[in-house]
């Protein structure tokens, strides 16, 4: 079993020693940037974890591990342009400390090398890392573009919601799982097992991140409570209340997403209090809770002692009830 | 052996016939529209063509060539971003019809499509194919930073400009021609020869290009003649002009670039008129004939009937020798 402090350590050991010795200087130095600028290494922890659930030689899943966290990577370079986001982990964005072509090409760049080293894996599993992968990239993508169009729709349905989520961030970890099961040698049945396990757990994960944003404590959530409100981001909370929402609170909340001239701090207490007359608060909580007891059940079928397991449950569960 | 427009044929059959039958549309509908405004398909048709040289199947080399056509495809749309292109083959590129997000994000999945189309390779190649496009999608990126660099550059050295277009267009036709090789069932030294005979005639024809945007037959072209010189675009022509000048020309070419004033048929005359002094024109003409020579003698070191090969000599001179 692999903790996930460990499983981190050997991930970042991996990308300081991943030497990318290529130039031009103006397509790569942004490529070492955003890798060096931090990020949790979630995904390709769990691709180690993963592994060490059924077996002990986790440096298998080091190139699947490496592989998804460039790709990740690549996702945030092309989603802070088209987000038109300033600021990732505390950094400027490539696109605001360069250009958008810099971070378009060099985005590029840690897509292919992504899949150079995913080719680089084990020849036993490169077929079925491929196929996972491919699948997988496609629907991130497609998650995104979903992301995209619901920007300018007020018709957002809790279905497409969950849709959108699921593509754009669940597929990602459940990939990282099932990457990890099957450069551990782990047969179908599981590999698939602990597919469900991320897909469940990256939903609650979801969930989780935009209930915080409106009910974090504010001394320990790090960001401004309430960014997603001023926003008008369509989070769960969001496209549940509108749901929920009689005619005349409907109108208020229109209005309050429509008036541009409201300042932040109103904004955040008036549709805050819309969402508490709707329940919102113990609605997104027990949905994410849910899913996290879903994916909990399904990691207790995996066939693998339990102790193996216990570093997953134990990420799943600090992921679930963190305050930040 | 397999002729170009037989080729040509079967690869538009099977891109007709490649349903991505994905969502969302918003996604996959700028994919669709690139590849339907046609192209010349001239990297899958030498990825056939390649292939029938040793093996009369070509269809084993189907996936590759797809994987390469989507793949360029890719590359145009971000290209286009970059270089803020609005027509693309007659029409409005991506971005000009749809938005640049829209480009950004079709690109992407157009790339991880070419992926997920080599991945279907047949198995005994798989490892071979991978690391060939692999290494070639790295090379295409750098050779478009390269490119880009040069813009904002005035002493660009001849050296420099011929590596640039190695990357960004002559090692893709070479990988093509290896890929036909290798799903050809091609040995090792067949499969160098012919990408070889791929960088020598990739080389050839992209100095051509430089060469016919100002000597072309107007008549003949379909483009406007010098547009390249309007734009300041560093071709093979300028930079040689630039190296070949004294002082006194050196600084009229410059005032020629830098003049915003100046109409364009003004400029496309006065420069014209310095390479002709220089003799640019048969320099160019003959530069790209000593890489159309030495990709000849690659293709006939290749270990296979001369008749088989007939149809790559055929293109080869075609290309060479296009006037548009």
């Amino acid at each position: 079993m692999l903790r996930f402090e460990e499983a981190r350590q050997i991930v970042n050991n991996a990308l300081g020693s991943y030497a990318i010795d290529r130039f031009p200087e103006e397509l790569y130095e942004p490529v070492r940037y955003i890798l060096s600028i931090g990020g949790k290494r979630l995904r390709p922890a769990l691709v180690l974890m993963a592994c060490s659930v059924f077996n002990d030689a986790v440096h298998q899943a080091i190139k699947p591990a490496l592989a998804i966290e460039f790709f990740h990577n690549f996702t945030l370079l092309h989603d802070d342009i088209m987000d038109n986001s300033n600021i990732r982990r505390g950094q400027p964005t490539v696109h605001e400390r360069w250009d958008p072509n810099t971070a378009i090409l060099s985005g590029d760049v840690m897509s292919i090398l992504s899949y150079k080293i995913i080719s680089e894996s084990d020849d036993r599993y490169l077929k079925d890392l491929l196929q996972l992968f491919n699948s997988t990239a496609l629907q991130v993508c497609e998650g995104q573009q979903y992301d995209m169009n619901f920007e300018s729709r007020m018709d957002v349905t809790v279905g497409e919601y969950l849709k959108m989520i699921a593509l754009k961030t669940a597929v990602l970890i459940a990939a990282s799982l099932k990457a990890g099961a099957i450069s551990g040698g782990a047969d179908t049945v599981d590999a698939e097992l602990l597919y469900e396990f991320g897909m469940n757990l990256g939903m609650a994960f979801q969930i989780r991140d935009d209930h915080l944003d409106v009910y974090g404590d504010p001394d320990k959530f790090g960001k401004k409570i309430g960014n997603d409100i001023v926003t008008n981001k369509k989070t769960f909370l969001l496209i549940k209340a509108l749901e929920l929402s009689d005619p005349e609170m409907k109108s208020r909340l229109n209005n309050l997403l429509g008036n541009k001239n409201l300042d932040p701090e109103t904004k955040v207490r008036e549709v805050t209090s819309i969402y508490q007359q709707l329940g919102i608060d113990s609605i997104t909580a027990d949905l994410a809770s849910a899913y996290y007891e879903k994916s909990i059940q399904y990691l207790e079928r995996v066939n693998a002692e339990a102790p193996r397991k216990e570093s997953l449950a134990e990420f799943a569960e600090k992921l679930m009830y963190r305050e930040a």
